[in-house]
Protein backbone atom coordinates (compact mmCIF):
# COMPACT_ATOMS: atom_id res chain seq x y z
CA UNK A 1 0.00 0.00 0.00
CA UNK A 2 1.69 3.36 -1.06
CA UNK A 3 1.44 6.88 0.33
CA UNK A 4 -0.06 9.02 -1.69
CA UNK A 5 2.26 11.67 -3.11
CA UNK A 6 2.90 14.64 -0.55
CA UNK A 7 1.66 17.95 -1.71
CA UNK A 8 3.16 21.13 -0.76
CA UNK A 9 0.60 23.69 -1.54
CA UNK A 10 0.19 24.88 1.58
CA UNK A 11 2.60 27.76 3.69
CA UNK A 12 4.62 26.66 6.87
CA UNK A 13 3.25 26.94 10.38
CA UNK A 14 3.93 30.71 12.12
CA UNK A 15 2.77 31.12 15.39
CA UNK A 16 1.77 34.90 15.80
CA UNK A 17 4.00 35.35 19.19
CA UNK A 18 4.98 32.21 20.49
CA UNK A 19 5.64 33.56 24.11
CA UNK A 20 1.93 33.61 25.26
CA UNK A 21 -1.19 31.58 24.49
CA UNK A 22 -2.81 32.16 21.08
CA UNK A 23 -6.19 30.67 20.51
CA UNK A 24 -7.44 30.88 16.82
CA UNK A 25 -10.35 28.85 15.73
CA UNK A 26 -10.77 27.93 19.38
CA UNK A 27 -7.59 26.11 19.21
CA UNK A 28 -5.02 26.68 21.52
CA UNK A 29 -1.91 27.06 19.01
CA UNK A 30 0.62 27.67 21.40
CA UNK A 31 0.06 24.23 22.69
CA UNK A 32 -0.09 22.44 18.65
CA UNK A 33 2.89 24.07 18.25
CA UNK A 34 4.32 23.01 21.04
CA UNK A 35 2.93 19.25 19.92
CA UNK A 36 5.01 19.71 16.18
CA UNK A 37 8.28 21.00 18.14
CA UNK A 38 7.70 17.80 20.52
CA UNK A 39 7.24 14.63 18.13
CA UNK A 40 10.21 16.54 15.73
CA UNK A 41 12.67 16.21 18.74
CA UNK A 42 11.39 12.84 19.63
CA UNK A 43 9.82 11.10 16.96
CA UNK A 44 8.97 8.47 19.80
CA UNK A 45 6.11 10.85 20.80
CA UNK A 46 4.12 10.79 17.92
CA UNK A 47 3.92 6.95 17.29
CA UNK A 48 0.00 6.20 18.28
CA UNK A 49 -2.13 3.42 18.77
CA UNK A 50 -6.06 3.87 19.26
CA UNK A 51 -8.25 0.84 19.83
CA UNK A 52 -11.51 0.54 20.56
CA UNK A 53 -13.41 -2.94 21.74
CA UNK A 54 -16.86 -3.88 19.68
CA UNK A 55 -19.83 -5.84 21.07
CA UNK A 56 -22.77 -7.30 18.53
CA UNK A 57 -26.15 -7.19 20.82
CA UNK A 58 -28.39 -8.62 17.84
CA UNK A 59 -29.11 -8.40 13.91
CA UNK A 60 -27.48 -5.13 12.68
CA UNK A 61 -26.73 -3.96 16.23
CA UNK A 62 -23.38 -3.64 18.05
CA UNK A 63 -21.81 -0.74 20.59
CA UNK A 64 -18.17 0.19 20.36
CA UNK A 65 -16.19 1.21 23.45
CA UNK A 66 -13.79 3.91 23.56
CA UNK A 67 -12.02 3.46 26.51
CA UNK A 68 -7.86 5.04 25.99
CA UNK A 69 -5.44 5.40 23.38
CA UNK A 70 -1.60 5.13 23.41
CA UNK A 71 -0.06 7.99 22.85
CA UNK A 72 3.01 10.30 23.91
CA UNK A 73 4.49 6.69 25.18
CA UNK A 74 2.24 5.79 27.37
CA UNK A 75 -1.59 5.06 27.82
CA UNK A 76 -3.83 7.84 27.82
CA UNK A 77 -7.60 7.00 29.69
CA UNK A 78 -10.37 9.03 28.56
CA UNK A 79 -11.97 10.58 31.98
CA UNK A 80 -15.40 9.28 30.67
CA UNK A 81 -15.38 6.38 28.12
CA UNK A 82 -17.28 6.87 24.84
CA UNK A 83 -20.12 4.48 23.53
CA UNK A 84 -20.62 4.59 19.60
CA UNK A 85 -23.89 2.07 18.63
CA UNK A 86 -24.27 1.20 14.88
CA UNK A 87 -27.96 -0.32 13.81
CA UNK A 88 -29.13 -1.04 10.41
CA UNK A 89 -32.38 0.68 7.92
CA UNK A 90 -35.08 -1.10 8.41
CA UNK A 91 -35.02 -1.78 4.44
CA UNK A 92 -31.62 -3.36 4.81
CA UNK A 93 -33.13 -5.45 7.65
CA UNK A 94 -32.29 -3.30 10.37
CA UNK A 95 -33.99 -1.75 13.56
CA UNK A 96 -33.26 1.95 12.55
CA UNK A 97 -31.93 2.55 16.00
CA UNK A 98 -28.83 4.14 14.89
CA UNK A 99 -27.05 5.18 12.07
CA UNK A 100 -25.36 2.46 9.96
CA UNK A 101 -21.59 1.31 9.88
CA UNK A 102 -21.20 2.88 6.12
CA UNK A 103 -22.84 6.27 7.81
CA UNK A 104 -20.26 6.14 10.45
CA UNK A 105 -17.61 6.00 7.96
CA UNK A 106 -18.75 9.39 6.52
CA UNK A 107 -18.88 11.07 9.97
CA UNK A 108 -15.13 9.76 10.18
CA UNK A 109 -14.69 11.37 7.34
CA UNK A 110 -15.84 14.87 7.94
CA UNK A 111 -15.10 14.91 11.39
CA UNK A 112 -11.58 14.23 10.04
CA UNK A 113 -11.18 16.53 7.76
CA UNK A 114 -13.18 19.48 9.22
CA UNK A 115 -10.34 19.10 12.22
CA UNK A 116 -7.67 18.81 9.98
CA UNK A 117 -8.83 22.46 8.65
CA UNK A 118 -9.64 24.02 11.71
CA UNK A 119 -6.22 23.39 13.26
CA UNK A 120 -3.86 23.36 10.34
CA UNK A 121 -5.68 26.53 9.69
CA UNK A 122 -4.95 28.03 13.39
CA UNK A 123 -1.18 27.25 13.24
CA UNK A 124 -1.16 29.20 10.05
CA UNK A 125 -3.36 32.17 11.52
CA UNK A 126 -5.97 31.83 9.08
CA UNK A 127 -9.49 32.15 10.87
CA UNK A 128 -12.00 30.02 10.48
CA UNK A 129 -15.75 31.57 11.27
CA UNK A 130 -18.04 28.60 9.77
CA UNK A 131 -17.37 25.36 8.71
CA UNK A 132 -20.14 22.88 7.29
CA UNK A 133 -20.03 19.92 5.02
CA UNK A 134 -22.29 17.41 3.25
CA UNK A 135 -20.22 13.98 2.52
CA UNK A 136 -22.07 11.33 -0.01
CA UNK A 137 -21.23 8.04 -0.95
CA UNK A 138 -22.18 6.05 -3.71
CA UNK A 139 -22.90 2.39 -2.89
CA UNK A 140 -24.30 -0.55 -5.05
CA UNK A 141 -25.82 -3.18 -1.67
CA UNK A 142 -25.13 -5.65 -4.46
CA UNK A 143 -21.72 -5.33 -3.34
CA UNK A 144 -22.35 -6.32 0.37
CA UNK A 145 -25.10 -9.11 -0.45
CA UNK A 146 -22.42 -10.68 -2.72
CA UNK A 147 -25.25 -11.17 -5.74
CA UNK A 148 -22.83 -9.64 -8.35
CA UNK A 149 -18.57 -10.03 -8.45
CA UNK A 150 -18.86 -6.76 -10.50
CA UNK A 151 -19.75 -4.45 -8.29
CA UNK A 152 -17.56 -3.66 -5.21
CA UNK A 153 -18.64 -3.73 -1.74
CA UNK A 154 -17.82 -0.14 -0.64
CA UNK A 155 -18.14 3.33 -1.45
CA UNK A 156 -17.54 3.62 -5.26
CA UNK A 157 -17.01 7.19 -5.30
CA UNK A 158 -17.27 9.72 -2.08
CA UNK A 159 -17.70 13.40 -2.32
CA UNK A 160 -17.29 15.95 0.41
CA UNK A 161 -19.00 19.44 -0.15
CA UNK A 162 -17.40 22.19 2.32
CA UNK A 163 -18.71 25.51 3.12
CA UNK A 164 -16.79 27.95 4.93
CA UNK A 165 -16.42 31.34 6.03
CA UNK A 166 -13.06 32.49 5.51
CA UNK A 167 -11.23 35.07 3.25
CA UNK A 168 -11.10 34.38 -0.16
CA UNK A 169 -7.49 34.07 -0.47
CA UNK A 170 -7.34 31.30 1.90
CA UNK A 171 -9.44 28.92 -0.45
CA UNK A 172 -6.80 27.33 -2.41
CA UNK A 173 -4.79 26.51 0.85
CA UNK A 174 -7.41 25.00 2.69
CA UNK A 175 -8.10 22.58 -0.17
CA UNK A 176 -4.48 21.69 0.02
CA UNK A 177 -4.60 21.23 3.91
CA UNK A 178 -7.81 19.03 3.46
CA UNK A 179 -4.84 16.50 2.50
CA UNK A 180 -3.17 16.27 5.69
CA UNK A 181 -6.40 14.61 7.02
CA UNK A 182 -6.12 10.56 8.81
CA UNK A 183 -9.22 9.40 7.01
CA UNK A 184 -8.79 11.02 4.11
CA UNK A 185 -5.50 9.17 3.57
CA UNK A 186 -6.92 5.38 5.10
CA UNK A 187 -10.45 6.33 2.42
CA UNK A 188 -8.27 7.17 -0.42
CA UNK A 189 -5.50 5.37 -0.32
CA UNK A 190 -6.36 1.71 1.78
CA UNK A 191 -3.91 0.67 4.27
CA UNK A 192 -2.97 -3.16 5.59
CA UNK A 193 -6.48 -4.37 7.26
CA UNK A 194 -6.15 -7.66 9.19
CA UNK A 195 -9.04 -9.33 10.13
CA UNK A 196 -8.40 -12.88 12.76
CA UNK A 197 -11.08 -14.70 13.90
CA UNK A 198 -11.05 -16.65 16.88
CA UNK A 199 -13.93 -19.78 18.20
CA UNK A 200 -14.29 -19.26 22.19
CA UNK A 201 -16.32 -21.56 24.25
CA UNK A 202 -18.04 -19.36 26.98
CA UNK B 1 -9.04 2.23 -7.97
CA UNK B 2 -9.25 -1.39 -8.78
CA UNK B 3 -11.76 -3.69 -6.73
CA UNK B 4 -9.36 -6.35 -4.79
CA UNK B 5 -9.97 -9.62 -6.04
CA UNK B 6 -13.18 -11.15 -4.88
CA UNK B 7 -13.13 -14.28 -2.96
CA UNK B 8 -15.19 -17.44 -3.46
CA UNK B 9 -14.66 -19.61 -0.01
CA UNK B 10 -17.83 -19.26 0.85
CA UNK B 11 -21.13 -20.77 0.41
CA UNK B 12 -24.28 -19.46 -1.10
CA UNK B 13 -27.47 -18.79 1.03
CA UNK B 14 -29.45 -21.24 1.95
CA UNK B 15 -33.17 -20.42 3.53
CA UNK B 16 -33.97 -23.10 6.06
CA UNK B 17 -37.43 -22.76 4.62
CA UNK B 18 -38.52 -19.91 2.92
CA UNK B 19 -41.91 -20.53 2.93
CA UNK B 20 -42.65 -18.70 6.76
CA UNK B 21 -40.20 -16.20 8.26
CA UNK B 22 -37.05 -17.52 9.28
CA UNK B 23 -34.86 -15.47 12.27
CA UNK B 24 -31.05 -16.65 13.14
CA UNK B 25 -28.52 -14.20 14.92
CA UNK B 26 -31.63 -11.64 14.98
CA UNK B 27 -31.76 -11.60 11.50
CA UNK B 28 -35.15 -11.81 9.50
CA UNK B 29 -33.34 -14.11 7.09
CA UNK B 30 -36.49 -13.98 5.16
CA UNK B 31 -36.24 -10.51 4.56
CA UNK B 32 -32.77 -10.68 3.82
CA UNK B 33 -33.34 -13.42 0.96
CA UNK B 34 -36.06 -11.18 -0.60
CA UNK B 35 -33.63 -8.40 -0.88
CA UNK B 36 -31.06 -10.44 -2.54
CA UNK B 37 -33.65 -11.37 -4.85
CA UNK B 38 -35.19 -8.20 -5.47
CA UNK B 39 -31.71 -6.66 -6.58
CA UNK B 40 -30.88 -9.65 -8.50
CA UNK B 41 -34.11 -9.04 -10.50
CA UNK B 42 -33.79 -5.29 -10.62
CA UNK B 43 -30.02 -3.88 -9.94
CA UNK B 44 -31.60 -0.32 -9.81
CA UNK B 45 -33.36 -1.30 -6.25
CA UNK B 46 -29.29 -1.72 -4.95
CA UNK B 47 -27.99 1.56 -5.73
CA UNK B 48 -27.76 3.60 -2.82
CA UNK B 49 -26.41 6.92 -1.66
CA UNK B 50 -25.53 7.12 2.00
CA UNK B 51 -25.23 11.37 3.13
CA UNK B 52 -24.32 13.17 6.41
CA UNK B 53 -24.29 17.10 7.22
CA UNK B 54 -21.39 18.27 9.50
CA UNK B 55 -21.53 21.17 11.12
CA UNK B 56 -17.49 22.74 12.96
CA UNK B 57 -18.62 23.90 17.00
CA UNK B 58 -14.85 24.80 18.18
CA UNK B 59 -11.92 23.32 17.93
CA UNK B 60 -11.57 19.66 17.75
CA UNK B 61 -15.31 19.71 17.98
CA UNK B 62 -17.88 18.43 15.46
CA UNK B 63 -21.11 17.32 14.85
CA UNK B 64 -22.67 15.48 11.77
CA UNK B 65 -26.72 14.24 11.15
CA UNK B 66 -27.55 11.40 9.37
CA UNK B 67 -31.39 12.29 8.32
CA UNK B 68 -32.12 10.12 5.47
CA UNK B 69 -30.86 7.13 2.73
CA UNK B 70 -31.39 6.59 -0.60
CA UNK B 71 -31.81 3.25 -1.71
CA UNK B 72 -34.55 1.03 -2.98
CA UNK B 73 -35.47 4.50 -5.70
CA UNK B 74 -36.44 6.57 -3.33
CA UNK B 75 -35.37 9.02 -0.42
CA UNK B 76 -35.38 6.95 3.07
CA UNK B 77 -36.09 9.00 6.22
CA UNK B 78 -35.13 8.03 9.70
CA UNK B 79 -37.97 8.03 12.23
CA UNK B 80 -35.53 9.84 14.11
CA UNK B 81 -32.55 11.35 12.85
CA UNK B 82 -28.79 10.56 14.62
CA UNK B 83 -26.93 12.58 15.88
CA UNK B 84 -22.81 11.76 15.58
CA UNK B 85 -20.06 13.71 17.64
CA UNK B 86 -16.18 13.87 17.52
CA UNK B 87 -13.75 15.98 19.07
CA UNK B 88 -9.99 15.38 20.11
CA UNK B 89 -8.49 14.33 23.61
CA UNK B 90 -7.06 16.87 25.93
CA UNK B 91 -3.44 15.52 24.34
CA UNK B 92 -4.10 16.22 20.92
CA UNK B 93 -5.56 19.98 22.12
CA UNK B 94 -9.12 19.12 22.44
CA UNK B 95 -11.68 18.99 25.11
CA UNK B 96 -11.97 15.25 25.24
CA UNK B 97 -16.25 15.06 25.44
CA UNK B 98 -16.06 12.39 22.28
CA UNK B 99 -14.15 10.07 20.55
CA UNK B 100 -12.04 11.27 17.76
CA UNK B 101 -12.11 11.18 14.13
CA UNK B 102 -9.95 8.13 13.68
CA UNK B 103 -11.68 6.01 16.51
CA UNK B 104 -14.94 6.57 14.64
CA UNK B 105 -12.92 4.82 11.60
CA UNK B 106 -12.56 2.04 13.94
CA UNK B 107 -15.98 2.05 14.79
CA UNK B 108 -16.99 1.76 11.25
CA UNK B 109 -15.12 -0.99 10.42
CA UNK B 110 -15.67 -2.89 13.59
CA UNK B 111 -19.44 -2.41 12.87
CA UNK B 112 -19.50 -3.24 9.52
CA UNK B 113 -17.59 -6.18 9.57
CA UNK B 114 -19.30 -7.41 12.77
CA UNK B 115 -23.01 -7.06 10.73
CA UNK B 116 -21.47 -8.59 7.68
CA UNK B 117 -20.44 -11.96 9.66
CA UNK B 118 -23.94 -12.13 11.41
CA UNK B 119 -26.15 -11.14 8.15
CA UNK B 120 -24.18 -13.90 6.07
CA UNK B 121 -23.81 -16.39 8.47
CA UNK B 122 -27.59 -15.61 8.76
CA UNK B 123 -28.50 -16.78 5.49
CA UNK B 124 -25.95 -19.62 5.30
CA UNK B 125 -27.40 -21.17 8.48
CA UNK B 126 -24.59 -20.53 10.46
CA UNK B 127 -25.60 -19.55 14.62
CA UNK B 128 -23.47 -16.85 16.20
CA UNK B 129 -23.88 -16.58 19.80
CA UNK B 130 -21.86 -14.01 20.82
CA UNK B 131 -19.30 -11.77 19.09
CA UNK B 132 -17.01 -9.51 20.20
CA UNK B 133 -13.91 -7.54 18.59
CA UNK B 134 -11.09 -5.50 19.27
CA UNK B 135 -9.58 -3.18 16.89
CA UNK B 136 -6.14 -1.30 17.11
CA UNK B 137 -4.44 1.24 14.35
CA UNK B 138 -1.49 2.30 14.22
CA UNK B 139 -0.81 5.51 13.49
CA UNK B 140 2.23 8.18 13.47
CA UNK B 141 0.48 11.65 14.09
CA UNK B 142 3.89 13.46 12.26
CA UNK B 143 1.54 12.85 9.61
CA UNK B 144 -1.13 14.76 10.35
CA UNK B 145 1.39 17.42 11.87
CA UNK B 146 2.84 17.84 8.63
CA UNK B 147 6.16 17.69 10.19
CA UNK B 148 7.74 14.74 8.20
CA UNK B 149 7.19 13.52 4.28
CA UNK B 150 8.20 9.80 5.30
CA UNK B 151 5.38 9.03 7.50
CA UNK B 152 1.50 8.32 6.25
CA UNK B 153 -1.27 10.71 7.49
CA UNK B 154 -3.55 7.73 7.99
CA UNK B 155 -2.87 4.55 9.80
CA UNK B 156 -0.19 2.61 8.50
CA UNK B 157 -2.07 -0.66 9.62
CA UNK B 158 -5.43 -2.14 11.53
CA UNK B 159 -5.96 -5.41 12.89
CA UNK B 160 -9.23 -6.61 14.11
CA UNK B 161 -9.22 -9.19 16.20
CA UNK B 162 -12.34 -11.81 16.69
CA UNK B 163 -13.80 -14.03 19.37
CA UNK B 164 -16.80 -15.72 18.14
CA UNK B 165 -18.91 -18.23 19.81
CA UNK B 166 -20.02 -20.71 17.14
CA UNK B 167 -19.02 -24.29 15.77
CA UNK B 168 -15.67 -24.22 15.03
CA UNK B 169 -16.29 -25.51 11.56
CA UNK B 170 -17.75 -21.70 10.87
CA UNK B 171 -14.72 -19.86 11.97
CA UNK B 172 -12.74 -20.43 7.96
CA UNK B 173 -16.24 -19.60 6.50
CA UNK B 174 -16.86 -16.44 8.65
CA UNK B 175 -13.31 -15.26 7.84
CA UNK B 176 -14.38 -15.37 4.25
CA UNK B 177 -17.25 -13.66 4.62
CA UNK B 178 -15.69 -10.78 6.29
CA UNK B 179 -14.09 -9.78 3.26
CA UNK B 180 -18.31 -8.76 1.41
CA UNK B 181 -17.99 -5.77 4.25
CA UNK B 182 -18.26 -2.06 2.67
CA UNK B 183 -16.19 -0.54 5.43
CA UNK B 184 -13.59 -3.25 5.08
CA UNK B 185 -13.30 -2.88 1.46
CA UNK B 186 -12.93 0.92 1.57
CA UNK B 187 -10.51 1.12 4.62
CA UNK B 188 -8.21 -1.12 2.67
CA UNK B 189 -8.20 -0.68 -0.79
CA UNK B 190 -9.33 2.76 -0.57
CA UNK B 191 -11.99 4.59 -3.16
CA UNK B 192 -12.61 8.22 -5.04
CA UNK B 193 -12.89 10.35 -2.59
CA UNK B 194 -12.76 14.22 -3.91
CA UNK B 195 -13.10 17.09 -1.90
CA UNK B 196 -14.49 20.43 -2.60
CA UNK B 197 -14.42 23.73 -0.76
CA UNK B 198 -16.65 26.58 -1.45
CA UNK B 199 -16.57 29.87 0.51
CA UNK B 200 -19.81 31.13 1.94
CA UNK B 201 -20.65 34.86 2.83
CA UNK B 202 -23.04 34.06 5.53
Amino acid sequence: MSISTIEHEFSTPHPIDASSKQVLNGVNVTAVNELIENVQTEPELAKSKFHIKNSWITCGQNQSRVESFYGAKQENPYEIPFTLNADEPPLLAGHGKDANPVEHLLHALASCVTTTLVYHAAVRGIKIEKLESEVQGDLDIRGFLGVSNEVRRGYKNIRINFKVKTDEKNIEELKALSKLSPVFDVTSNGTNVEVNIEKIEK
